[in-house]
């Protein structure tokens, strides 16, 4: 192939993002300089905080321009490298930009070379056992500190962070109670990934109500993937010294200018509880750790890797859009279509 | 004297209390049973948290009912004991009610026999070296981890908490700007506590960006005293990893029904902050610790006990309504008025 296939920022998305906010256009494939490499991208990591580029407003990272091409995680596999350390067939991972092919150096923010065993499906490493389920990691044992006997209530919990932390609570002794958005998303997580309970948020008058009859004992940890409304419906149900893991708020990702307010903080000069907000990059030295358990649970069949995979890069932006919409399950994951 | 006068809750208070919301009652002098002692109340130490009591909502403790008398902290002296580990004379703390004689047991809650220094005014240890003092000692140390070279924001700083937590923070090596609400406030924290800066919320247009300008590299700890819509002003401004010390949000609690919302939640995750909450009784490990620092730096003459003292019981009304209409500078304090 000679052309790089990219996908580009049409226009800001006005609330939840439509397919049409995106274009797909053609360049030339781009060629390495020195300490450079050229890599050819397999996989792309769907993600929320995507979301927060799209507006024009600088969010964490600078904002991507109208004409811009989309940033985002991807999987790769190096083709000609300048870099040292870095071999053709080495698959990697890094904050790169939908597209074909990407330029690569030791700038690239998030770059690693991945340790990938070929027994696993390949498209894992960029969910359950790749940053999402690393972040689930990091969550429950740095931030929540959880342990056994724990009652732990996660949210977006079919999600892809969610469905992993959900897991590990489990395989670390704790009750696990998921909310979700729908019936089949509440029935994949007591059927087939073992949560305690599970409650659709949509269908239920009072998710207050709902919470207390699931954890009649109340929240030990609270993990939050989507802030707002759910967040304030769950501190009433908190116990005393609970902890809230603060993971996203994806809950306004869609409407940054206008978040949804919380109006029962006061429980947490009540109660005594812990609101602490992460990222993935801050913890660094409990990673070793993390993959290896998340690699052996895997391996061991006690840990289900959610995901759904779109194949083909014209079909970014919609599963992109599905996923800010909700209406995924498991790790969003878009392949990109290699003849 | 042979009557117990007592302070009655005569009708719930609708948002700020005022003092026809009390009524004051004459009793016989209770005598102590088995186990009990006796002690007559020499200082009532008015604080936020008995606005909590008045709605007939159970809150911490149980609601005071309307005719019930007004619970909260005071500092007596005992008349008759007959409880082990009591004299008369000895000096007590504990959570009483607002009347001249007071029954109190093992079961009291706070209780405290108090080694009081005859050289430091009694009512100081209502105040800054008491409860007050405490509190802020714990939550800047065991909450906020407070070191050298922070800047440390503190609402509500010209009150109880807020006035001896700046004067600590300052001790430690950072840099303290308060916020209060009048210029006199402000002065007094800038004149005669040391603070570095002060910004009087009710005069600037914009808290946000007062804030910016007097920290203009960020926030590392906010000690919050008040919640709501300053809580909300400060999260954009927090540095990276900052700690909110959440102490009390009096901002609500004069409607603790309809709290007010917080919008920039999301600021905790992108900036990986941590809000915890606390409340003093939980850090009995830290407390003599505090306590000698706080001694010490008063008796050297380092620490200001700021505090206003209003003498005679039935003025105990109006003197908690003037802390609850945030007219009050440092401890509010209450003497009865013994002949």
């Amino acid at each position: 192939m000679s052309i790089n296939r990219r996908i580009i920022l049409r226009a800001h998305p006005g609330g939840t993002p439509v397919p049409s906010d995106f274009q797909r256009i053609e360049q030339p494939v781009p060629e390495p300089g020195p300490g450079e490499m050229r890599v050819r991208n397999l996989y792309f990591s769907m993600e929320p905080a995507i979301r927060g580029w799209l507006d024009g407003k600088d969010n964490y990272f600078q904002a991507i321009p109208l004409g811009g091409v989309i940033r985002g995680p991807t999987l790769g596999v190096v083709e000609i490298s300048n870099l040292e350390g870095f071999r053709p067939g080495d698959h990697v991972w890094g904050l790169n930009l939908w597209e074909d092919y990407s330029i690569l150096s030791a700038e690239t923010i998030l770059l690693e070379k991945l340790a990938v065993d070929p027994a696993v499906p390949l498209s894992h490493y960029v969910g359950a056992l790749g940053p999402s389920g690393l972040t689930a990691y990091v969550g429950l044992h740095d931030v929540g500190q959880v342990k056994a006997g724990d009652t732990v209530v996660i949210s977006a919990a079919a999600g892809a962070v969610g469905s992993v932390a959900g897991q590990i609570a489990r395989l670390r002794g704790a009750r696990v109670v998921g909310l979700a958005g729908s019936a089949e998303k509440v029935a994949l997580l007591k059927d087939r990934l073992g949560f305690d309970a599970a409650i659709d948020y949509r269908a239920v008058p009072d998710l207050g109500a709902a919470i207390a009859d699931a954890c009649p004992d109340g929240i030990d940890i609270y993990f939050d993937n989507v802030g707002g409304r759910t967040l304030d419906a769950m501190l009433p149900h908190m116990r005393d010294f609970g902890r809230v893991v603060c993971c996203g708020m994806i809950g306004d990702y869609n409407n940054q200018s206008n978040p949804t307010p919380v109006h029962n903080l006061w429980q947490v000069v009540a109660k005594q509880l812990t609101l602490r907000g992460f990222l993935l990059f801050s913890h660094m030295e409990t990673l070793p750790q993390a993959r290896e358990d998340l690699r052996r649970w895997a391996a061991e069949g006690r840990l289900v890797a959610l995901e759904n995979v779109t194949r083909g890069i014209d079909r970014a932006p919609e599963s992109f859009c599905r996923l800010m919409a909700g209406q995924t399950v498991g790790k969003t994951v878009l392949e990109v279509d290699w003849a």
